[in-house]
């Protein structure tokens, strides 16, 4: 059994060689290069153009080999050239897909992060993060509609014996409207991230944010926390057991939020929801604890069978996706034999994406106006 | 006026050559290194040991020449040298200040962060750091009692015509206390950081919870935001003016905190304090707008003369701090003088630290249960 989980998390969790890389090259490079919306204030480079090209220049002026791990995976990222001025520079081969990419520089033998970037924990380190002008990038930018807040909260955890920490969106109006009550949605980071992943790299405020303008969503708290409880090794997973993460989740996080949040109570009104790892925790837990949650959702994740679910009366909602480039007819057939044992189960495929975050983010714009009707 | 303002900003922010080192080297480095607790999860460098000394060690096996930015800062921080396995390892050379450090390798002279350790914003990037163990630690450990939690805000700003950014914190109990209402403290950052200090580096949150928890401060709730409103580049400061960040702070970001936080009004429960030229910058507002805030205080900041006061009825507190390795004796003949004028003022020395962030972290801990008496 224990080897069995392992073998399919490491499938899951296996990253595809070349993800980044879109298409064909095409035959010009538009010389449109702007600096990437997530570079450090002030910073001209990384830059990308409107194919989605990402070019690169570090100042290292006596280096003797500088890489970026973005471009071609399977052949070695992009290698960056000298310049008369000392600086490296380089293009990725091809253009890249849409949305947020992970990526690091190999100087001299030796990983470091883009000083021109800003970084996101995520491989077990805080690594550069680059943005690819997505066409659809407006359900995630920063509005001038009612915000929320993101607030990081600890609490005690006995059954680790330690203090937890976990993020904590609260909808617009939060602060004001102080009769009433939110249902709440549990959200759960990939393997190598952390609870910091769906607020900075996922925009998981500003999406909320611009659905409940809009008025396509119903205003909802959503928690995220760290989910790798188990690990004894920073990143293990050969002994991955669900049960030290499902105790913090449900004996000690769920109580913390019940009471220092304004909740509306009972499986009617939780969700849980995760991507890839997070998804796979997700699968675990619902189905050990289906009295806790109603609605289920597995980004990138893995997928339900009917028969993992003895209780249909208790599902309100099973949402799978991923993205185009992962595996949708796995996601598909699931949903579709889940519809035929009348579970109420939706599908989504991010077009163009693969494991990344842009696939995640449109999978929250899509769950989010599906959860609590 | 302009010039003079800029001449003084200079003198301000102008860091120390040196500072981080605290006294002659002792004879024997005792051999009892430890991962800093800044890096990140599973980096075994860099280390510190109880003297106060750092280690360092980096791989980058085909560099020419690593250095750290850390150490005898006049003699160009500490030089690595290569190891047999490929890495290059180092040593300080003598002791450095207790408390927060920020850093950076020049590596073949390219400017890089630590991949060992975790990134606070100083010097206008994404700089890493590095904690040398304070003996007095205990009052910033993050402990066992409740919590309080740090939230990042999103507000509408008409006359810079942005989404700005704030962070606030907000003290134990406040998501249950639903009819407490709470003083507020407007804390600002110092040059070259941004919004994210106090809290990252200045470990805002745990000083309060622990100070609250003791009984020793009421709890009260913290407001920080970007205070460099006006600048034209990033980090410029020629054309320095206050009127830009007072709009923002006063006539934006004050009234939508009493709309969305449960505050106590008026000028008698608002505090404003400021690290450097957070220090500066809340000097200029405390005196622009003498009917907005009661409680001033200057963390390594400048000094208010009696004179600057015009009517001293209301002021409430005057605090003015710095290390005992800046300059003291400005701060104590300040105080001096405001109090032989009949103003409540306290001054406050952080003994063997300089222009860093356990001065602050300190002054903060000094200032707190001095507040909204």
């Amino acid at each position: 059994m224990k080897k069995k989980h392992f073998l399919k998390l490491a499938l899951l969790f296996t990253f595809v060689g070349g993800m980044c890389v879109a298409q064909t090259p095409p035959s010009k490079v538009i010389e449109d290069f702007k600096p990437s919306e997530l570079n450090q204030p002030g910073k001209e480079y990384p830059q990308v153009n409107s194919q989605g090209y990402a070019r690169f220049r570090v100042d290292v002026p006596e280096a003797g080999s500088v890489r970026v791990s973005l471009g071609l995976g399977g052949r070695g990222g992009t290698k960056l050239e000298k310049m008369e001025d000392g600086s490296w520079m380089g293009t990725t081969e091809g253009p890249m897909d849409e949305g947020f990419h992970y990526y690091h520089l190999t100087i001299d033998g030796g990983i470091f992060n883009d000083p021109g970037a800003m970084n996101y924990f995520g491989s077990l380190r805080w690594e550069s993060g680059i943005e690819i002008l997505a066409h659809d990038r407006d359900f995630f930018a920063l509005k001038d509609v009612p915000h929320g807040n993101v607030q990081q909260i600890l609490f005690s955890s006995k059954s680790t014996n330690t203090v937890r920490r976990a993020f904590v969106y609260t909808p617009p109006g939060y602060g004001k409207n102080l009769t009433e009550k939110y249902p709440v949605l549990y959200l759960q980071h990939g393997w190598g991230e952390d609870e910091t992943a769906w607020s900075n790299q996922g925009r998981v405020n500003l999406i909320m944010d611009n659905l409940i303008a809009e008025g396509k969503s119903k205003p909802f708290i959503i928690v995220m926390t760290y989910g790798m409880t188990n690990e004894t090794k920073i990143g293990g997973l050969k002994s991955f057991d669900i049960a030290p993460f499902q105790t913090v989740l449900v004996d000690e996080l769920i109580p913390y939020i019940d009471v220092n949040f304004r909740t509306l109570n009972g499986a009617d009104n939780r969700a849980m929801a995760g991507l890839s790892m997070g998804g796979f925790e997700t699968k675990l837990i619902t189905l050990n604890k289906p009295a806790v949650f109603s609605y289920y959702a597995l980004l990138s994740g893995g997928v339900y069978a009917p028969e993992d679910i003895k209780d249909k009366s208790t599902v309100k909602l099973i949402f799978e996706s991923c993205g185009s480039r992962e595996n949708p007819e796995r996601v598909n057939s699931s949903v579709k034999s889940l519809k035929e044992a009348d579970f109420n189960a939706v599908s989504y495929v991010s077009e163009n994406t693969g494991h990344e975050f842009l696939t995640w983010r449109r999978s929250l714009k899509e769950l989010a106006p599906k959860l609590f009707k």
